[in-house]
């Protein structure tokens, strides 16, 4: 707060709202390969001197660079910084009074009021010699010969020749290539920008339980049956395959089929409740295979250039062998037991929340970082982290900062189903990806709503949201209630509003819809407990699934959140919605009937110059999905969407003269 | 941005979003004697455990005190702070995990589950006891015994006692007394608020050009004049008296009538050319009188519990002293001669500007410093200050920190009619009160836009503004063609929007709505060029004039901004909006007729809990201006206003049934 006065240097450009920032500085903002981040500032001074400023920006350990800002108006600067690598991206703002562009568009107002610009001219002239000067210092002495022929010529008593000069681009052009920065200068504070690879942008997620991936039902499935899958899931379109824990699961305390307390001797019980004298977090289940297995699923993988992602779940069942090694990272209670995981009146008797707070505060940390570790040098390249809300921000922040040291292409999805805030601060503190609300945002307002607020404002800065309709726990009414148009509808607004997006795969495909008890988000007969071998699934949601992932591909502009707009359409149950790259290009507009059950129709009102047209443009809207071609002019055009058919248009936007197929 | 782990201690608490903040606290926030400040900060921890948070707050050099946060929901708490004394306030926001209200939130739920809780008395018994340990030690052994006997009583075999006990009111309150704040703990940076006396907070000011204020028209008026015309302004009820420039004034390239270039002998010449050979800055214009009768202006403003406006002007006509004494003040040209003011194409050849990048910078500073405080020395206790967006940020910083270090109660008004950002920076950096945009904002949506923009969010937290409908140089286009009713309409406005407002009295007493040419904002005949005696005004806008800021007394609600809130009204042209106290007392409605020609009528849609009654509550709604009185039941009710009879209604609202006259 103490702000000294410097009499020496006077400082008269003011640097002020510099962005990206996440709160102020205090966490690095997050990019990604293939984007375009507007780094923007105010940037003004006193008087009626012109500034200008630019950018100064380091990655990693290369020299800083520079880049030039241009104005907006209102004192906004904007420079776009396209990230072509992954890395830290450092960057400050610097301003100066720009004295050439001053002195320049002073002398055309002074002229176009016809005044003697006699003494103008001569300071002009001084201006450029200075720049003969810098040139000369810079070896330039090219332009040095050419800025001293012309501070001469603006000398002489010809003014009308002289201002001629003074205002020519020729002279401007070299005097920006010489420019004087020093005058009221002023830079902004370091800011960090931390560019991931291109994965964590965008990505469609396939979630699958490996028991259940036995094309034998009477078997336990393995690791290798998961394997035999991959072409299958690749051929749907997707991008990485999710699996829960793989780890061995304990005895005590196990829980049966729908949550029921008591487990049968051949129920598998709960992937989540890790940990039997087999092993722990770190040993793959006896009956899904071997690490052999999974080195195999991981080629397979690759070789259909997908990724693996592993569930990060740091909590025990009463069978790890932590219990023993480590008895004091876990909350014993007043009788001596250790506390079993709840969340009043809730319980969770076969899992033990690990202790945090424990007095082994350093051991139980770096024993957690030696897991993560441990799958990241058997090549799993993306953990799904398990309730990171129920763990101190403070152990995430340090954990993904040592993972990501040696190790920057990892990429960590949370799970925190929680309050806003806390979602927000574990993105801020390094997760990569987070799950969000989307799967009970349902209405158009609250759709809109939701999407601005994680695509627009500060929130991109940080979060990258990952859209998921269905997930083992979160069987929404919407599915429950809505049969295959649900399906069809959910699946197309998280796969085109969301770059990043995922389904729990298996249970989706097969539209199952029947809850544990009415009310519940909870399955009948969850995975989670059992063991759920089926059937091919019918019924033509795999045939959109592939269609619409295949459009991501074919159409980049959907592998990107920042670009995401909403345009006006008619009533409450139509959606409309666009997507382009970030330069603009691409564009594409999303037209969904929110109404699984009736038809909808109305007139949607296109923002055309967010799709790079004019209001009146005639333009082609090829719909990637139902296969028309619609030939429209200007920004009203009429749409009618029936549930039965179709859950949405998918329009390729192609400006120029529309033409019929 | 390098955020180490400290395995040692474990904070879990996350403070973010404190507010008020300037800028992420690079500035001090604003805010004045009477005035209720909200600190807020976003409060969270990880999984279930329940925060407590408190502000930790120091008012000078006092000790450092704390007042609690209550939780308004999304992880988002408050606490309510009331400025009695002005000075500076540094406060901090704690948060730690509440051990005791997580233990007690938890235990009530499990005993609405029924399920056993033995073990989990011991536990919370080991809190009583440490409560009990922490009484004993601060000397509190009444609250010590009675902790112990508590837990005493958890500890027994009788688990409903326990519980009963453990979830009492009378064990809550001693547990609040002895609360321990240590688990996972965390502090917010310190921020900083100035409290200024209640003057900036809220004012009337009037405006007069003192040569002018003779009562003999054919004589130069005197500050004795403008003493003699004290007891009828302060009828009006205003609170400060400003005066334009009262130094002398240049000869050389003297303005001549309507700013035209040469000056008559006998032209006055502008005020803001300020010296000659007589003095500069700190010498009184020969024709005003003596620093005698300044003393007598203050001593008759006091009588009338006003205050005096000075202004500010740091420019000098080519006569002033300092071009002689210090030619290095000012820029000179490439022939020798020192550059005037301009903005090209526009030229004040009457005015130097001071060059504030002279390598005197120290000497001029000083200087104009000291300028400051000989007035300030003299009594005067307000400066309004001209242009100073012409002039360095890092100088005014520099000179408001140094007048306010001994004389915080001088107040700064910053005149910068120019963009937002800059505008902004000034008040950011110390000025008191801007003048803003509000001549100009005319209809329903720009005043309500503008003006929530002013006193809602954040810009309230570094900017006062003070609404004038005219001044000397603004003369708007609906003053110029409305007629009276326009004058009574931006009187009405001002007046009730602004807790701080003024007005170029004179020439808005005599309604003066003829500019210099079509299209202008000048007046014709400005008094900034010529002595502009006049006689009384007519016309009735005197007895709005009194009678609003005799309403403005009575209603102190009209002396705050932040309480600000618009209501929606049928139609373009009606605009209602309320103010209170800032806990809520004192509800005033105003409901406005933006047209100064046409009667308007429609149904205002009061929001009844802004106003603190419930949505259909009957009240009584007092015209303070018109004298009616209306019962009114609930939020819908009809309005109607004839420009010819008034420009709307100052309702005072009083909860309960209603009552006819």
């Amino acid at each position: 707060m103490e702000r000294g006065v410097e009499f020496a240097t006077l400082t008269r450009i003011v640097i002020e709202h510099v962005s990206p920032a996440v709160d102020g500085g205090l966490f690095a903002a997050k990019t990604s390969v293939g984007d375009v981040v507007p780094i923007e500032a105010d940037v003004f001074t006193d008087g009626h001197d012109l500034p200008a400023a630019c950018v100064l920006i380091r990655h990693d350990d290369a020299d800083w660079d520079e880049a030039p800002m241009v104005p907006l108006g209102n004192d906004h600067w904007r420079s776009q910084l396209a990230i072509k690598e992954p890395g830290t991206y450092r960057f400050r703002v610097k301003g100066w009074i720009d004295t050439w562009a001053t002195f320049r568009s002073d002398l055309e107002k002074r002229r176009g009021a016809g005044q003697d610009v006699a003494v103008e001219l001569k300071e002009g002239a001084a201006l450029v010699s200075g720049a003969a000067r810098r040139a000369r210092a810079a070896g330039a002495d090219g332009d040095a010969d050419r800025l001293k022929e012309a501070a001469s010529v603006m000398r002489r008593k010809d003014t009308a020749a002289g201002t001629t000069l003074a205002l020519s681009d020729d002279l401007h052009a070299l005097m920006s290539s010489h420019p004087d920065r020093r005058r009221g200068a002023a830079v902004s504070q370091e800011l960090e920008m931390v560019a991931t690879r291109e994965r964590a942008r965008h990505g469609a997620w396939y979630e699958l339980f490996p028991r259940s991936a036995s094309p034998d039902p009477a078997r336990h499935g393995t690791l290798r049956d998961v394997a035999a899958l991959v072409p299958d899931i690749a051929e749907l379109g997707f991008d990485v395959l999710y699996l829960p824990p793989i780890h061995p699961i304990g005895r005590t305390s196990r829980k049966g089929p729908n949550n029921t307390a008591a487990a049968g001797p051949d129920d598998p019980g709960s992937p989540w409740a890790i940990g039997s004298e087999v092993g722990g977090h770190t040993a793959i289940h006896p009956d899904l295979g071997t690490f052999d297995d999974l080195e195999h699923l991981l080629a397979e993988l690759k070789r259909h250039e997908m990724e693996l992602a592993l569930d990060l779940a740091f909590q025990c069942s009463p069978d790890h062998p932590w219990v023993k090694q480590h008895p004091e990272w876990f909350r014993h209670r007043a009788d001596g037991t250790i506390r079993f995981a709840e969340n009043p009146p809730k319980t969770y008797e076969d899992i033990y929340p690990i202790d945090f707070e424990t007095k082994d505060r350093e051991g139980l940390w770096r024993a957690l970082l030696d897991v993560v570790l441990f799958w990241v040098d058997r090549g799993v390249p993306i953990f799904r982290v398990d309730n990171p809300h129920t763990k101190p921000f403070a152990f995430w922040e340090w954990l993904l900062a040592e993972v990501k040291r040696d190790h920057p292409d990892i990429l960590f999805l949370s799970e925190a189903f929680t309050r806003p805030r806390v979602m927000e601060h574990l993105a801020k503190i390094g997760f990569d990806q987070s799950y969000t609300y989307f799967a009970w945002r349902r209405t158009k307002d609250e759709l809109t709503q939701y999407l601005i607020e994680l695509t627009q404002g500060s929130v991109p800065d940080f979060l990258r949201p990952n859209l998921w309709p269905n997930t083992p726990d979160i069987l929404t009414d919407q599915l429950q209630e809505g049969g295959p148009a649900a399906f069809r509808l959910r699946f197309l607004l998280a796969a085109t509003l969301g770059a990043n997006y995922g389904v729990y795969g298996p249970a989706f495909e097969h539209m199952e819809s029947e809850p544990r008890e009415p009310g519940s988000e909870e399955y009948l007969h969850s995975e989670k407990y059992e063991i759920r071998p089926r059937t091919p699934a019918a019924g033509g949601l795999r045939e959109l699934i592939a269609r619409v992932n295949l459009i991501r591909r074919g159409h980049p502009a959907l592998q990107h959140d920042r670009t995401l707009r909403f345009h006006p359409v008619d009533g409450d149950q139509l959606l409309a919605y666009s997507k382009t790259l970030p330069d603009g290009k691409d564009p594409v507009v999303v037209i969904v009937n929110l109404d699984p059950v009736h038809p909808r129709s109305g007139w949607v009102d296109l923002r055309m110059p967010e799709l790079g047209m004019a209001w009146d443009a005639p333009f082609t809207a090829r719909d990637l999905l139902g296969g028309e071609t619609f030939s429209w002019t200007g920004a009203r055009n009429f749409v009618e969407l029936h549930p039965g058919h179709q859950p949405g248009h998918v329009l390729a936007i192609e400006p120029g003269e529309g033409r019929t197929p």
